[in-house]
């Protein structure tokens, strides 16, 4: 169905009218000119929002958009988590040229509703514009956190633990595989071309992944670590600084670090890695410590404890210690499996800075 | 200064480095994975998001980045107030194309915060990232009022008064003249480049608008009306129903009556109207009464209240009543200056419908 047969409002409606709100903190979702929440007296407010760019932060030649509505939902997500809190509404904004249908748009929301769903999460409001060129998404998550368990960036402490969930690099690797598929195919497509022949009776893009979903499935269904702000609290554990890592664990310890006043060491030999990463960047003949540190879109946790909770948070299923918080005048340090240390520099996503 | 000179997180820093935080409830602003607000026991909180395209929602051929800033603020500055209630934080997200300075993000940014200075509104975040044409702005602007005063679309009541504040239509004849003058312009650089002529000689696009200043204000500087809130709320009046006018009054009255189940009459005689609007739209010639209703953009308010309120709501400055509340089998109807009476069509701004 063509989006111009509905119009805006249309749109919305035929979009968001069998959204139940869950939260009682929702009073008034969709419909109005704003959304309406109540938090009560004990609790503070999380507010975190991001500006998704077609052709920047994601490519729909090989991203379906299920899977980019549900990315869009997670990035955000992790930020609340990433402040110790509990994600409680969404709102979320498209801007559309002319090439999506309804049944489009059907995709990207179901993707979006199947990962607020899980995580607790009340659409509630937004806007749905049209575009010249591609699709961008802006959404805002909304949460709330207990009084005085807010973890900032800041408040990481000489000795503390460096803790990081999950492993890294793997949604990276699952991108360049991505990106190599999508080379080797549309040379196949110019070729063809060349020749004269029909493009339309060359197969569709579906290269086999079999072996390498584990990176497929980081790079297009990351999955926001609720589960790690659930076993902390279980565990009495308030972290002294936390972050999500979507730039790479470099670039965000660089963050806690700055805004700490504080430096770090970690192990190379203490990076979690996935067998599936390992493998990928052998073959692509990459440095996969790199990969780890500065690949990005992990969507884990880093964060540090004070070193008496060592037994205590490395008891946490998913959660391993990597290094420790030093005086800011050691720096920040990567301790290599030889015994060497070099500098962490933070080489991190980052679409406006000049390429070296 | 070129953008990829300071990257990323450089650009958030220097264009938010010395934003003080003006409200109690803002505990942490710019520069953690969220803000972190604090409402207390009494207040529901309000949020609203816009996302604004170039080349479909501005032209940057005719607007400054500082008028710019300061419109993106106010659309939703303006949704907070037709809650009826007061904006307390900002999220802005920008995305970049590469033509982009340093200077323009500073050009864009003094406007935004003029805007949210006026309105006692704290930036507390956002996201800024590059973009592969045009730019993107999505702004999410998050307020509260007191427990039971939100106002919603929901509530006009058979007979209730309609009451819109300023004047209607003066920003649509400002895009009228800017994208008139804009074509003028456009052709003499073509016929000049068709002639052989060295195009860098010819003036800038600086046409003349005296006499038009009012239109072209509303146009490029609209202000939300903070100041009809506060004389409702002197007044002692809250209205049944309200919405602020970004699609036109048409589209906003089929918005108020269909979620109160209702119809309306409103007067032609009664809509208000700047000699300037009705002088321009006789230039163009244009039907001013359609321009009033359709036209958008206003950012004025437009709401109900009871019949009984007549003489309190009369003496509130800047407001006038054009109409009232019917019963919806009576429809929407507008009462022209010679006694008849026309289907009010929602006729607004729509990117997403079709053209007919």
């Amino acid at each position: 169905m063509e989006i111009a047969e509905l119009g805006e409002f249309g749109l919305i409606r035929h979009l968001t009218e069998d959204i139940e709100t869950k939260n009682a903190e929702t009073v008034k979702g969709v419909g109005d000119d704003c959304a309406v929440l109540d938090y009560g007296r004990d609790r503070q407010v999380l507010v975190t929002t991001d500006l998704l760019m077609e052709g920047v932060h994601f490519d729909l030649q090989y991203t379906p958009l299920k899977h980019l509505g549900y990315k869009s939902a997670m990035v955000n997500l992790s930020d609340i988590y990433a402040m110790n809190g509990r994600p409680r509404q969404m709102t979320v904004s498209l801007a559309l040229s002319k090439r999506f249908k309804v049944e489009d748009l059907e995709d990207f929301y179901s993707g979006l509703r199947l990962a607020c769903d899980a995580h607790g999460c009340d659409i509630v409001g937004g806007d749905t514009t049209s575009s010249l060129t591609g699709l961008a998404i802006s959404i805002t998550c909304i949460g709330d956190v207990e009084k005085g368990k807010a973890v900032y960036r800041s408040g990481a402490k000489d000795n503390d633990l460096i803790c990081v969930t999950g492993d890294l690099g793997a949604a990276y690797m699952g991108l360049q595989l991505l990106e190599r598929e999508k080379s080797v195919y549309n040379a196949q497509i110019r070729e063809a071309r060349q020749r004269g022949e029909d493009i339309s009776s060359l197969p569709p893009f579906e290269p086999d992944f079999s072996g390498r979903e584990y990176l497929l499935e980081r790079q297009l269904k990351p999955e926001a670590r609720k589960d790690i702000i659930e076993e902390l609290a279980k565990a009495d554990i308030v972290p002294t600084a936390m972050m999500d890592i979507s730039d790479g664990l470099s670039s965000e310890l660089h963050h806690i670090c700055k805004q700490s006043n504080a430096g770090c060491r970690i192990y190379e030999e203490r990076l979690p890695l996935d067998f599936q990463t390992a493998a990928m960047a052998e073959e692509l003949n990459m440095n996969v410590t790199t990969c780890a540190l500065n690949g990005g879109e992990d969507y884990e946790l880093v964060f540090t404890v004070p070193l008496a909770m060592h037994d205590r948070v490395s008891a946490v299923p998913g959660v391993k210690v990597i290094g420790h918080i030093t005086k800011p005048e050691m720096g920040l340090q990567l301790v290599c499996r030889d015994g060497t240390e070099m500098e962490l520099k933070a080489q991190g996503w980052n679409p406006l800075k000049r390429e070296k």
